[in-house]
């Protein structure tokens, strides 16, 4: 038996649904170094479902048709903690300010500006979707 | 300037929205091998915050009074992602079925059973919220 204490979980994916998931593969790799992995059909689940991937971690992207859009409130963090639940990834990169100029001049939507918080540079941005996303750079 | 196409992103934590932070720090260390890493005050943000670490990586636990129930939706991988978002959180495990049946029986809800699909061994269960998790064991 695998006990908790010994129980080594590795990040695999995160799940995200999506309005379209050709804008969002196309979004995700030109803007944050994702690149397509595969696509999947997933028998009784009436999605387009595709992997993306950057290093060892993928996202999987899911298009359902008539979805409900994002609601208002997850587009903004501190809004979004007000509803339990999964909320955003955080990706730990090498110049949270730097990278967040460089995304920001391509036109990507800056959900709360780089500040430090708790010894880490951190921002939010928001995915083609409205989805949040952290950028972290730990400064120890 | 970092390219996209040589940006590499560390998955460093997820957020999640719980109702007890200190029911979900005990159940996430106990089920889950995670232990308590820190907790933290954010000037301006109404909430009790602890980082939980497995290996290198963190969930982010917030708990907000009067903060909204899990909409149910959320409890049920199919139906979670009719609704845009970022839905669940992915973990690779050595032995799906085994950890499955070890956490069943100490209390926790199976949302979808151990299967295979697309050439890995995989199920959803739920934290002490409802929040959806999957496992997930690639078969190659």
């Amino acid at each position: 038996m695998e006990n908790a204490d010994k129980l080594e979980l590795h990040p695999h994916h995160c799940g995200i649904s999506v309005a379209d998931i050709e804008a969002s593969i196309d979004w995700y790799c030109r803007m944050l170094g994702f690149t397509l992995e595969k696509r999947v059909k997933v028998e009784g689940v009436p999605a387009k479902i595709a992997f993306i991937k950057n290093g060892d971690f993928m996202i999987e992207l899911f298009e359902i048709p008539d979805a409900a859009p994002l609601p208002e409130d997850r587009k903004h963090p501190n809004r979004d903690i007000l509803t339990h639940g999964t909320k955003h990834m955080a990706y730990q990169v090498n110049d949270t300010k730097q990278l967040v100029e460089d995304l920001k001049s391509r036109g990507v939507e800056v959900a709360l500006d780089v500040q430090i918080i708790d010894n880490t540079i951190m921002a939010f941005i928001r995915d083609n979707t409205g989805n949040l996303i952290e950028l972290i750079q730990p400064l120890d």
